[in-house]
Parts: structure tokens; C-alpha cells; sequence
């Protein structure tokens, strides 16, 4: 199949690409390295040392035997999208060019409008791009288990009937995000709803878990193939912030009392359901969601088995709880379905320590280019706009 | 009270200008005019003349004995909303600085782009200008009632209590918008509803039905104090398309069959409403939803109104049916709740027919006007992306 990235250059997208081509499909890719950018205004870099796009795409070929497609730009240029798309005629599109950073979104004004009309705007593009030309397409886009929050009901695949005041019907499940990011992919969820509705479009919508995780077994031994790993406040998911800051000593670092329950998954995981959602598209006219994640934890149970592996490996690392800089509910019911990739045959990965284990190996070699930036592991964007370091509870 | 509209060059704008001032309210207001740009753009303008904002602002001085606060630029300019914020400081901010057209979101990329980016942006900038320069304030925001689209169980304001799988929980009720334009509502009442949760701000966000009528008493026998008119097909609402049909005995245009209900209510019911969420403000932190509109019609229901007032008063009108440019159901359920403004006091205005015939005898004198832009009375904008005019089905 012939399968479009957007974001390729990311971590999801420079794994996904390796374990579609690995799959034998045809793999292309557009990037603006923003991320790359983002990180480095918050002041971080990526634990994991990545390539030049030029390095990645060699390394590539070498790996695979097949070219990775690649054009660099904006997505927000229509332009752009449109010369993709007429050039690569693609199958499927996988959109994983959004801005995917919660507290990125919430240090300020700029940010916020920046968050949501980068994401808006890409999501636009590829619609209306597939529309005009390449209407059969399959859309597969990254949304993710936030933009539900922690309602007090079941949280179903994005649909659910319901019988209100004496009468039924079939409605979207309401969203409840937490951030101006979560939101930003609930204004996305809600246009490519609309799109499949009046334009006959087919999308799998993924309600996508924490992922965390350093490496797919597609990378093989080869560096370049590595794809990045975020630790600092706002590029860095928790399992992944945790493991960076066990290979350093710091304190692993709850924030609130660390109830606050979320699906995970593995970065295995992520890509097979991915390639799952691609291999089985939906019908024409189609809108569909996936809530995808294997497990459900409270953050206090991951900093534990974190913990319990390092010391297994040496490391005597403390778990601390941090003021929470988030506004989010810290005891709350979570019981979200997550039937519809299991329906497809996704088995999922339910050992978690020896994932960890393998990224605290992994991450073992870098921690100099942790232990470099090791200030920006205590976050300091606050949700009601303070600016300024949190404190430890203890 | 301080009262600050945000796009208040518009139909609505400029009638609560003056409905506000005349109750003995200080107002000021901020437009750059692209309502004017937009009409202009689709190639008709206001069936009622308007003069420049100087001549406006002038008017309103002589009328009111009061100047109308006024500063023109871009809402989406966030150094601008602070400008204002900081020199008037607002107890009270009306949002309609949004393009509110459903048919202009749909014409293409850019415009579908144009718009969500707009109405988000201007939001966001009055809810962080809010945030840091007046958290008391109380927001008014214009949504619509299209926000909700057409559920087959009856819409609560904002809100309803649900059972789901033997538990209960109170939730945000599912939008299902029908346009860009009425997704980019749909974005900004879940961003202002976060801005409430996070930062304590208080909101009052109005799902308002279509609106109707060429004037309110407050303007007078001035006919530099009347609003804009639209009858093109994009910035033009049903009823006041309409009557401006009607003066110029051109086919009442019914898109489809006709069966679709809408809520309505009169221009004087609408400068009511809005008063009396700005005269009873929610408390700190509250966000609260109002339905706003006086009855729900079908379209064809309001065509035969119109016929038979127009038949009065001396004109023989047809009725006709089109191919309908837009997705929307035909037959469908249809039963909003509308309590909350009737708790405040609202009386709505039943005498349809009594408004339709002010309105016909107002736009009387401008038909030479509305002949001249008579073209764009059959809409070309299709929701499928075609753009060419729709035929008559009779």
C-alpha cells in the first residue's frame, strides 16, 4: 500500500515508517522539523541523539532497500499537500503532523493559538487535499485518549447510544480534553467527522494511550534508525520522562499524588495497532474510532515498576510527588472500552517491566545528554499561566 | 456597566450598540470591517445602505449623548485586544468578532481554513486578555443553535444528565455542527468552557437561533442608525433572504423540500436576550449555555408567512423549492430546550407576521438595491465542494 506520513520526522512517524516498509508497503513522508524546533525552545534535546533527515533517509535505504519518499515543508500550505499527494497518489495518510505537546500549548497565548491553528490547519489540508484528489484514501489520524477526560461513566469508542428524556439515539461521546492541545485534536476529531459525513471520506480516528518505549525491533542495530526520545516537560510522555530520570539518579517525579489513571501502551504496540487501523480500512463514507492503549495505570503505579526496575538493574532512584502544574482531576473513575482493535487482532504487550527494562539499557549510554539538561525535568508551565518552577510536596 | 462588543460593525453589533446605550450603558467597540470585505467578496452588499463608521460613530453620539468607544483593528492581534483591555476595562465583553457564515466556510480550503483560524483566534485572544487584564469580566459569547445539529432526542441548554452502562454523570451534550462555520463555534464554546474550568473566568455562551428583522426602536427615524442587511447567500439568514425576495418579486428559495426546523427570533429579541445575560451574569468559574431563540419553524413554514404578508401588501410572491446546496436531513426531530433566558424574564415576541411586515415595508424603499445584486438570490456554494448554481426542482 502506499502510505503517506505526515510528521515523519517525529517519534511515532520515523518509527511507523520503518515498520510499514519493513511490512513491504511503499512509505512516504513530509516533515518541517518543527519538532526538532519546539524542543529546543523549551531548552531540551531528544535523550536519544538523532540524525540529519539526510542520515535518516540513507540509513534508510540501506535497511529497507526502498527509498523513503520525503518532501520537506509546511502542511499548513495547501500548495504543499496538494503537490504530495498528486505526486505520491497515496493510499492511506497517516497524520501525525500536529503539534502533540499539552504544556507546550498552555504556556501562553501565542502557543495556544499556535497549537490549535497548526493543527486545525494540517488537518484541513490533508481532508480537503484527499477530497480532490485522492477521494478513496484512507485517513488514519493521531487523536489521543485525552481528548475524552475522566468522565464518571464508561468511555466508549467515540460513540454511544443513549436514551435521553425518552428518546434515542446514537451521538459522539463528549469530549472533556484537558489542555488547549487535547482540545486542538477534539476540533480535529469533529472536522474529520464532518468530512466523512459530507464528502464520502473514510478516517480511522485513533484515541491514542501514553506511548513509551525506545526502540522497535524494525530498527535493527543501526543508530541512525533510532527514532527520538523527549524527557523535558513538554515533549516528554511520563514513562519516558521517568525512565531518563532513572538513568541519572533524579527522583522520579509524580505530579499531584499521582492518582490520576491513563492508557499506556508500547511504541510495538502503537505501530501494530497503526498498521492494524491501515490494513483494515473502514468503509467509504466511514468515520471510526479506535481508543488504543493496552493497559490502564495510575501514574503512581508506573513511577513504582520504574523504580522496581532500576533498582533491579543498580539504580536507587527516589519517587518524589511534585506540585501538579496540570488542572486535572486526581481521584476519578477511568474504565474506557478499547474493543475495536481487538476485534482486529491486536494482542497487547502486557509486560511492562521489561519494556522498561530495555529502555533503561537503551537510555543507560545517553545519560550525559540527560544529565546536560537535567533542570528542565521540573516543570514549570503552570495551566493557570504562572510561570515558575514546581515544588516538591515532601 | 462597561460593556465592550467585539465586532461591532456588524448586524448585531451595531443594534445592541445602541440597545446597550440607550439602557444607559458605557459601550465601546472594535471591528476592521471584513464583515463589510466578505459581502463585497460575494459580490453583493447590504440591501440597506450603511455609512462609514465615522458617520456611525456620530449618529450615535447625537442620538445617545454618549460617544461609542471605538478602535479598529484585528481581534485576532493579540497586542490589540490587550490595547483595548487595558484603556476601556470591560465588566461585560460581547464576542461577535467571528465570520458567520456557514456557506463561506464552505466554499473552499482557504475560506474553510480562514474562518476556524479566525473565530479560534479572536477567542482565544479575549479569553487571555480576560485571564490577565480583567478576570472578573463576564463573556457573552454568540454561538448558534446550529452548534447542536439535529439529534433524535430533545437538546438541553449545554448540558445534560446522562445514565450510560449504570452510571450517571452530567456532561457536555454532543455537537454535531453542520458546517465549518458552525464547527468553529462548536471549537470555541469548548474553549471558552476549559477557560471557565482552568481559570475561573465566568461565560454566558449563547446558542442563538437565526435571526430576523431590518431594526430595533432604539435607532430611531435615523437612517445612519440603522444595521446592515444581508440577502446574498452566504451572510444572508433565511428570513431576511426572504423578505428581501419578496420586495423585488423574486421566488421565495426554499433549499430542498423545506421540512428542516430551525429555532428563530426577532433582531429586538435577540438585543433582549443578550441584555439580560449581560444584566445577570453567572457567578466566578461558571460557564452556562443558553438556547436563544423565540419559536421553532420549518423553512417552508416562514416562505408561506412571508408569501402571505407580502400577498397583503400587494405582492404576488411564489414559493419555490431548490436543490439544497447544503448536507443537512430533510425530515427530521426537533426539540430544544430554551428555559434559562425565559428564568431571566424573556417574553419572546410571537407576531412573526407583524415583524415580517415592518421588514417588508422597511426594505421596500431599497429594492432598486436588492434587484441590482438579484444574481446571487440562487446560491452556487455546495457543500460537496461544487460551485454552480442550484437549479429549481419545480
Amino acid at each position: 500500500m502506499r502510505i503517506f506520513i505526515a510528521g515523519v520526522d517525529g517519534y511515532l512517524g520515523w518509527s511507523l515508517a520503518q515498520y510499514l516498509a519493513a511490512r513491504g508497503h511503499e512509505v512516504a513522508g513530509a516533515d518541517i522539523f518543527f519538532r526538532r524546533q519546539w524542543v529546543e525552545e523549551v531548552e531540551s534535546w531528544s535523550a536519544i541523539p538523532i540524525g540529519s533527515i539526510e542520515e535518516r533517509l540513507q540509513a534508510f535505504r540501506e535497511r529497507f532497500g526502498s527509498k523513503l519518499h520525503f518532501w520537506q515543508g509546511d502542511l499548513r500550505d495547501y500548495a504543499f499537500v496538494e503537490r504530495i499527494f498528486h505526486e505520491f497518489e497515496p493510499e492511506a495518510i497517516v497524520h501525525l503532523g500536529e503539534c502533540p505537546s499539552a504544556p507546550y500549548s498552555m504556556i501562553d497565548v501565542s502557543h495556544a493559538v499556535f497549537v490549535q491553528t497548526n493543527n486545525v490547519t494540517t488537518t484541513f489540508n490533508l481532508l480537503f487535499a484527499m477530497r480532490d484528489i485522492c477521494p478513496q484514501a484512507h485517513l488514519v489520524k493521531l487523536g489521543t485518549m485525552g481528548e475524552y477526560g475522566t468522565p464518571n461513566v464508561n468511555i466508549p469508542e467515540g460513540f454511544f447510544e443513549i436514551e435521553y428524556q425518552g428518546r434515542q439515539d446514537r451521538l459522539p461521546f463528549p469530549r472533556q480534553a484537558g489542555s488547549w492541545y487535547h482540545w486542538s485534536k477534539v476540533h480535529g476529531s469533529n472536522n474529520i467527522m464532518f468530512a466523512c459525513k459530507i464528502w464520502q471520506l473514510r478516517a480511522t480516528d485513533i484515541m491514542q494511550g501514553v506511548v513509551f518505549g525506545t526502540r522497535i525491533d524494525e530498527m535493527g542495530d543501526d543508530a541512525r534508525l533510532l527514532t527520538r526520545l523527549d524527557f523535558d516537560q513538554a515533549f516528554g510522555t511520563v514513562i519516558n520522562r521517568f525512565c531518563c530520570q532513572a538513568v541519572i539518579d533524579h527522583p522520579l517525579t509524580v505530579y499531584g499524588q499521582g492518582s490520576q489513571k491513563r492508557g499506556f501502551l508500547t511504541l510495538k504496540d502503537s505501530m501494530h495497532c497503526l498498521t492494524l487501523a491501515l490494513e483494515n480500512p473502514p468503509a467509504v463514507g466511514e468515520y471510526r474510532v479506535f481508543n488504543q492503549f493496552a493497559e490502564v495505570h495510575n501514574i503512581t503505579e508506573l513511577a513504582l515498576m520504574v523504580q522496581k526496575v532500576a533498582n533491579h538493574l543498580g539504580s536507587k532512584v527516589e519517587v518524589r510527588c511534585l506540585e501538579n502544574p496540570r488542572h486535572e482531576l486526581s481521584e476519578h473513575y477511568y474504565n474506557p472500552a478499547h474493543q475495536h482493535l481487538f476485534d482486529l487482532g491486536y494482542c497487547p504487550s502486557h509486560d511492562v517491566e521489561a519494556e522498561i527494562s530495555i529502555m533503561l539499557q537503551d537510555l543507560w549510554q545517553y545519560r550525559d545528554r540527560i544529565q546536560a539538561k537535567k533542570d528542565i525535568l521540573i516543570p514549570e508551565f503552570h495551566w493557570d499561566g504562572r510561570r515558575e518552577k514546581v515544588k516538591f510536596f515532601d
